[in-house]
């Protein structure tokens, strides 16, 4: 077997066998295919695409190229959620603990900040001593523990996925799907996952800007899943605006204890509940979706997933004492109020440009290199359908040092839409695809 | 500007600027753009194509990668032919000292054989004592001495044509025509050509097997040569059947021999005729092909093409009657003689069979390191129309060693086709393209 024919065989449209697709990716981590004819490859498939069968194929041979996490010993069901990424994106917090509230045991698996979108791993290592880098014994012992667990991914998890997505990174071959839906699912049942709930964005803040192609994502991660034995459900959600009132690490880990205090802003709640609703019933523990979301409801009044978060972040180092008494206080001291321009109502709140904002606030990075700043962020005071005055304050801007506050403000300016009459209703959820 | 942008662009089928690609080609040639993104980038040309213009700045920044050779204080015109390869394709031998013979300067560069198609340089060496490494100032005096010389590429010219044809080849990305274009006349710009007549040749034995594909090339490499300021005529000829009655690198030099004496096979002559009677054209000796063609044929007949040979021969180091001493002498011991399997006509003898069963022989080689042999090859004894009864002989092969001559021989037999009355007539010019 020679790679450049199996380059020449996609470049043609020809289906890969899972021996050539094996045969890839294994010489390929092993240092024995160079990069330049996997880079050709990956852009052959960007245009012709994977059948469903090849892109099974691609995230077994990924999933085989490293070690997986054995939770066989620990009773499940083991149920994980992932996000395609989002502006102030942050209901793996309040859905992780809701979920093993119900009984559900939830692996997960977080990333970082990058571009425009927010990171998990960035917003729990907000909090004063929480740690993200577990071992696998420790990852397991406080998913056994606490029901659910939140961990970065180590270098033995899926290293042909570190690879392949440097690559593509460079090669401008990150925008294939079957290539995207390998890289999500191999990670997730690495990670020991038996069910997925995915959120799968769309809009000026996610990475698939349209609906049509967030479904064809969507439609190949659910199908490309159940080939491999997954269960897995898709919720297409919008991510035209931020999700929820508060954007930053700390700002929303704040938000997520409101949340979980029963004090959370509609949207996100409304997207949180949804999500784990999906958990709920791939667990087995409702019959629908629901049944699920009213278990959800009365879990969260319950107070009991505000117990477990609060658990977790003792089990994995941090002080739920200090974050406490750190709630509405640890923030940046570069600060500014943003304030109405124009009065009539906020017609719309673009997630894109807020979440380039946070980049230059702090929030994010651009570079994986870049560190980021736990207390800088934005607070919407308005926001879309409220009425607004001239004046009136729509949102404090914390910034990590004066520079980015005032090359982010314009932009946050900017972010803000008016208009006259209220904007019509935004429903979150477009669809499920099963 | 940034290697990943460009990618990017040319994966959506946007249009690259010269500067792009300038900064594309010269950031590859000078090792600070990685092969990776060249590989990507190569295989989106393959989907997306290039307009002449992106072609014509491909061409230019390849030839911009290494010197060029001055000829400017030679007197010309310098007209020069390029072949797409073939089997049996030895017209160069012929027309170069027939253009030079009617006051063409013919500044030629070729290759060696690679696959089942034959190279210039290879024949050239079956010659005792003929040197194709001239230098640069060695290529300009036989020039301006003999009116034409033959050498190699060095490893000055046109440097990023090596490392991009090399990138190709492990890449599945060969097959483009802009990237074929830009390597042809990138090179033959480097040379010192002002003009080039092109023989695109389409059939089995051809690199476009069909006529449709290389109409297309015919047309983008006269399109981006005239963009270039370079005079280019394109002649699309039938590589389906071998060309001459001789394949192997001695045996092709004996037949040119030949050609030059008055006796050489119709086809091979028709086809050589019709190139170098352009070259003249364009050289602007005649007013148009009939006129050349008639100037070529007198031109044959007074012997000085031959006399401009055999000089040429001894001006790059070999002896005029040790060559002729050689002819009908210097072959392999290792022979064999294939006879007609079956009685009738000769419907065709495909080039790719033979060009492939050539290799086995030691004609030519299918990595660029392996030697070739001087003395192997295959001299047809009937040819397509021909009637034969069985048991006569069809071809005398002669191979490098035991086992060459072994694997050649079935597939030998398999070249050839019968028919029961007589084929059709065949053009062998399908048309032009200027």
């Amino acid at each position: 077997m020679r790679a450049v024919d199996i380059v020449a065989k996609k470049r043609d449209g020809g289906e890969l066998s899972r021996e050539e697709i094996a045969f890839l990716i294994s010489g390929y981590v092993a240092g024995e295919i160079p990069d330049y004819q996997v880079s050709a490859w990956a852009m052959a498939v960007f245009f012709r695409g994977m059948t469903a069968g090849e892109t099974a194929a691609l995230t077994q041979a990924m999933l085989q190229s490293g070690k997986t996490i054995a939770l066989s010993d620990i009773p499940g069901p083991f149920v994980d959620k992932h996000s395609t990424g989002g502006v102030g994106d942050k209901t793996s917090l309040i859905l992780a603990p809701l979920a093993a509230s119900l009984g559900i045991k939830v692996p997960m698996m977080s990333g970082r900040a990058l571009g425009h979108t927010g990171g998990t791993l960035d917003k729990l290592e907000a909090i004063s001593g929480y740690r993200t880098a577990l071992s696998a014994d420790e990852f397991r012992k406080i998913i056994r523990r606490d029901g659910f667990a939140m961990t970065g991914q180590t270098a033995e998890i899926v290293p042909a996925d570190r690879l392949l997505y440097a690559l593509r990174d460079v090669t401008a071959t990150v925008e294939s799907i079957p290539l995207i839906t390998a890289s999500i699912l191999s990670k997730k049942a690495a990670e020991g996952a038996q069910a997925l709930v995915l959120d799968v964005k769309y809009g000026s803040g996610a990475f698939m800007k349209e609906t049509a192609k967030a479904e064809a994502l969507a439609r190949s991660l659910v199908d490309t899943g159940s080939a491999l034995g997954l269960k897995v459900t898709a919720l297409l959600t919008d991510m035209d605006e931020p999700l929820g009132a508060m954007v930053g690490n700390f700002l929303e880990v704040e938000e997520c204890l409101d949340c979980l205090e029963g004090r959370g802003p509609k949207d996100l709640m409304d997207v949180t509940l949804e999500l784990a609703a999906r958990m709920v019933v791939l667990g087995g523990k409702a019959a629908n979706a629901a049944e699920g979301r009213r278990m959800c409801e009365s879990a969260l009044a319950s107070g009991k997933p505000r117990e477990l978060f609060l658990r977790n972040v003792q089990s994995q180092g941090g002080d739920p004492a200090a974050l406490e008494a750190a709630r509405g206080v640890y923030r940046s001291p570069v600060c500014a109020e943003l304030r109405a321009a124009q009065g009539g109502y906020i017609a719309r709140i673009s997630a894109q440009d807020v979440g380039q904002a946070a980049v230059r606030l702090g929030v994010g990075r651009n570079r994986t290199e870049d560190p980021v700043c736990p207390t800088a962020g934005v607070q919407f005071h308005r926001r879309r359908g409220d009425a607004v005055q001239p004046g009136d304050a729509l949102m404090t801007v914390w910034a990590a040092d004066q520079a980015g506050l005032d090359s982010a403000l314009p932009q946050l300016e900017r972010a803000v839409e008016y208009s006259a009459a209220p904007p019509p209703p935004r429903s979150l959820i477009y669809k499920e695809v099963i």
